[in-house]
């Protein structure tokens, strides 16, 4: 197999700017690459798709055969990185009704997420619907103290005990967590849990290609060698700090031009309703990565055609201080013929025959045209289909983008010290030993 | 019973400068109710909560009992507003898993969406998972010609009759169009399909409370006289222009402040996961309403506190550009007591006991205070719990805050001119009759 991702700048920026910031793209490229720059104790994902562990590969799939015999359904509990990769993955490559097909018309275990909030409402309702069915937990959390996720599994972890009594319930709890420490590793130490590993040097946001998404993608029947060829050979596509041959450096630094003009929104748009997540998935690599020292581009997004009936006129007419960044797939997982009516009274006559996805895509190719001329730079991202190999390749190609934007920026793409910030004032007003003070300071601002 | 409806302002705007917006309120206010403003002739949702047509209104009920009857499955065509009204409410007010209920333990039917994108997978996935199954479908559409509900249309229409015949076809597909004219009004006639109406006067942002939402959202199992109540009540307590006691009026002044201090995106974020598609309507809302002659808000959403692990970063440290709406329901549909755990690793013993809710509200309070000291503004918009009544007071709350909005901003907040541009590009680039000059020169353009 080999790369097809194609890029295209037309509607970004000119040849000419592009090649002015080559010196930055060379700078940025030796920060990441000889472990000089800020954050560079979190570049293990850079070449993780030649480096990973092949032992804990093997013994992922083995788990996940073992849960999609063992169970009707596996429940992830994570949030933000142990969360959106997985989500982002099932959703794109799945049929999208998954969890809803008979056991024998889908490849894997039905998937459900807990501990991505802390609705008591949502908790509830999914424990409705899984009642009588076999369950697997697979619980992520390096920690194990996050609250959302520490939270959700408190309560799921004495379900399934009540469920199944506390031996059967060990064995049908993994826990992705910490190689060594932590309050996770060590419960599940305790309990026997079979464990993975969230590595040290990969954050939050860059690990979808760790046991952190491997697990529950493979338990729902997705091929993962397949998405770690995908990574693999993107890695290899993306080596060379050349803005002529790198694709994946183009698109950082025409985003990067875009912001230095003044843009100060990119709106990520797929034409595929299976891209909900991948999107969100890219709002936090790009958000968490760049949104810090009061700078970097706000990331946003549309499904479209959807979106052109809500946000379409914003876009095309609003105020010029966005972008928009279109994801495309040249091939629909599958295809549908428009049929003939006889009195034609829709007028749709003239598309009859043709495919759905053909319509779908001149409607994409319309619209790109017409945010161009409302004054909206375009960037056009396309790959050949919506395949785990190829949704690899795409993983990997924003997470480098990505770190070579942040150089760019200036910021370290690597950490996310705000996140602290609500914490701390969360952990005060819940009263939480060791806060007392910040509590009542806190308590008094909200009482005004 | 009475709205309860709260705006807490303190973070967003002082008083002397909210008041000094008083005069631009009485001018929009003059504007809207006069009928004078821009856009006038779709002013009819102002006074729908008591105008709205009562035989039809039973009507709807009658229709709503038996698709109730009738299906398991109800599939709602429509995009735009004809969608985003109606799923905003399923998914706040029903189970967080409706469709997967067993019959008797859901109040109304399961709903599913359709002719909302262009997606040929996601047509045939859907197909899959009904195809045993007892169907109705409500197409909802003004003119009937609507690229992507009219393809969507085209085939469940043929799928209906290859599955129940066309004489029961016709008795089981619900019409939501024109009062008199346009294809599909036209061919409801000809096949004796029962019809609703899609008022002349209200644009398709506004429609949630007429029959294009009344009707799948009362399938469904939801109490749509409570929503009118919800309706009637926010429609009498925002009656009269003055900033000090019209709470509607004080958000649209806030917002409107805040976009003259300089700032270009508003993130309306929420604490529950079923206002996923609530903060999806309003983006239409405000999007489509004040997105023109270059100017306007960028509505953004969180999904809090889910994205305070991904969005956080960038709220808490990136670019000053935005500030935040927050909603919140001061209690949940359900709730949950946090267990106490014997070996306490996770070390959130201190909440053993409490309810989640507590948790979920504490975390609302944290984050606000973080995010101001980030030198993000904040408006809280909070209402007594998520039921039929408080959604409708709080759709309509919306929906004349963004009416006074546009006003104030200049523009007309009742069209929608940009959303034509990208429909003459595609249906040149499809070929329609009566588009060949444009044709070639987009494809010229395209191949550049």
């Amino acid at each position: 197999m080999s790369t097809q991702l194609r890029l295209d700048l037309t509607h970004a920026v000119t040849d000419t700017d592009l090649q002015l910031l080559q010196p930055n793209i060379l700078e940025a490229h030796e920060l990441l690459h000889s472990g000089r720059g800020a954050g560079s104790e979190f570049t293990g994902w850079l070449d993780l798709p030649s480096s990973f562990d092949r032992e804990e590969f093997i013994r992922i799939q083995n788990a996940a055969a073992r849960i999609r015999c063992a169970a009707d359904v596996l429940i992830v509990i994570g949030i933000g990185g142990s969360y959106l990769g997985t989500r982002a993955t099932l959703e794109l490559l799945s049929h999208s009704f998954h969890n809803q097909l008979p056991r024998d018309r889908r490849p894997g275990t039905a998937v459900y997420f807990a501990g991505h909030q802390l609705s008591p409402t949502y908790l509830n309702d999914l424990i409705d619907i899984i009642g009588d069915k076999d369950v697997v937990i697979n619980v992520i959390s390096k920690s194990g103290t996050t609250t959302e996720p520490a939270i959700a599994f408190r309560h799921l972890r004495q379900w399934m005990e009540q469920k199944y009594g506390q031996a059967e319930a060990r064995r049908r709890i993994y826990a992705t967590t910490d190689r060594a420490r932590g309050a996770l590793k060590q419960l599940a130490d305790d309990e026997g849990y079979e464990t993975f590993v969230v590595p040290d040097d990969i954050g939050g946001r860059y690990s979808v290609l760790t046991a952190v998404g491997l697990l529950p993608i493979a338990a729902a029947g997705i091929d993962i060698n397949a998405l770690m060829a995908g990574a693999a050979d993107a890695m290899n596509a993306y080596r060379e700090p050349s803005l002529a041959s790198n694709a994946c450096y183009r698109y950082a630094a025409a985003r990067q031009h875009l912001y230095r003009q003044g843009k100060s929104i990119e709106v990520l748009a797929a034409y595929e309703p299976g891209t909900q997540y991948l999107v969100e998935w890219w709002k936090q690599l790009y958000g968490e990565s760049e949104g810090k020292d009061n700078k970097g581009l706000f990331p946003a997004s549309l499904q479209l055609t959807t979106d052109l009936h809500s946000m379409g006129q914003y876009i095309q007419d609003g105020l010029r201080q966005l972008f928009e960044t279109v994801l495309t797939f040249d091939r629909p997982r599958r295809d549908l013929q428009i049929p003939r009516v006889e009195s034609d009274g829709d007028g749709l006559n003239f598309l009859a025959g043709q495919s759905m996805h053909y319509v779908n895509e001149r409607a994409m190719a319309g619209t790109l045209l017409a945010h161009v001329d409302g004054g909206v730079p375009n960037i056009h991202i396309a790959l050949p289909e919506p395949d785990a190999y190829n949704l690899g390749h795409l993983f990997y190609f924003f997470e480098k983008a990505c770190a070579i934007s942040g150089y760019m920026l200036g910021v370290n793409p690597f950490d996310q010290p705000g996140v602290e910030s609500y914490k701390k004032n969360m952990f005060a007003l819940l009263g939480k030993p060791g806060y007392e003070a910040a509590k009542a300071e806190l308590e008094k601002r909200l009482q005004r």
